[in-house]
């Protein structure tokens, strides 16, 4: 294997592994296995598990997503529960995701890492979506983007990622109705 | 210590374990440790350390919680929403519950007894503070009692277990008059 794909089957197996055995019984052993590399190709790249996992949530974090700009706080809302149903439907987002929040709350370094790439994101899309409404006098001037992503992401991550239930068709067009309600309440 | 009381000590020792390091890395050993009692003490009473949380589980789902009844839909989401942030701002609360709703999704028979705990008592409270609006023509006849338990604890969940920032003065407040304008848009 190239250089190149070592790193790349190490980055995928470690997502892999993340989502199998979650963060506490992960080992480098069981990476390099899953990769099909030497356990020495994984310390070659990365000290430790939690070196590697900080490593991969601040490249997903530099990804980003772009604010949704279709010039109505609906159209916005919609969009903004569309990606986020995307993300936490899949398999090894809804796994891994609950994961790193759990050991967040153990290890500062993942909760600093965790809140970079899933969370400021996230407020720096409410903030625009927020200040884009109150501009056009959807949103009072000077809404809270917090409580916004409170009542957008709130609902669908309860659903999606806590109780684990399947969602009717509609859904997500009746949560951005009932998040804008809830919003201009 | 007396049978009685040796029990008790394991079954806060679990708690706290699993508070401190978690299900994935939670020993009999360590449990014991905590407990200060002998290891055999604690497998004379469970056979393995997910018996003995799947136990510890169904005893805190039949305390229960009692649905409010206030008289009105916004005086019932409010009592809810007070008992789930006292619940997920209890230290203990808000780091076992996210975890084993995490090895939830890895073994079924956790799946089982952290809905049965967690989710089912919340979905019959959500069910009967939904019918007796519903009877008082505060909410439309047939309204989806997990479509209302989504909008009313989900952004409490996300603020809280998710986020972990401090809410504002008011939050609850401004939540539930949120929550019911979500509910009847």
């Amino acid at each position: 294997m190239l250089r190149e794909d070592v790193t790349e089957a190490i980055r995928a197996a470690v997502f892999e592994e993340l989502a199998a055995v979650g963060f506490a019984r992960m080992s480098i052993e069981g990476i390099a296995r899953r990769a099909g590399v030497g356990k020495t190709a994984v310390y070659r790249r990365w000290k430790s598990k939690l070196a590697l996992v900080l490593d991969l949530i601040t490249a997903v974090a530099a990804e980003g997503a772009p604010a949704p700009d279709t010039g109505s706080l609906h159209g916005d809302v919609r969009a903004l529960l569309e990606v986020a149903a995307a993300a936490l439907s899949h398999p090894v987002a809804s796994q891994v995701v609950p994961d790193l929040l759990v050991e967040a709350a153990r290890h500062p370094e993942i909760a600093d890492a965790v809140r970079g790439a899933l969370l400021d994101g996230r407020q720096g899309v409410a903030a625009r979506i927020v200040r884009a409404a109150a501009e056009r006098g959807e949103l009072p001037e000077g809404a809270d983007p917090d409580r916004a992503l409170d009542l957008v992401l709130g609902p669908l991550y309860w659903r999606l990622a806590v109780v684990r239930t399947p969602v009717p068709d509609g859904y997500l067009d009746d949560l951005a109705r009932s998040a804008i309600a809830a919003l201009t309440a």
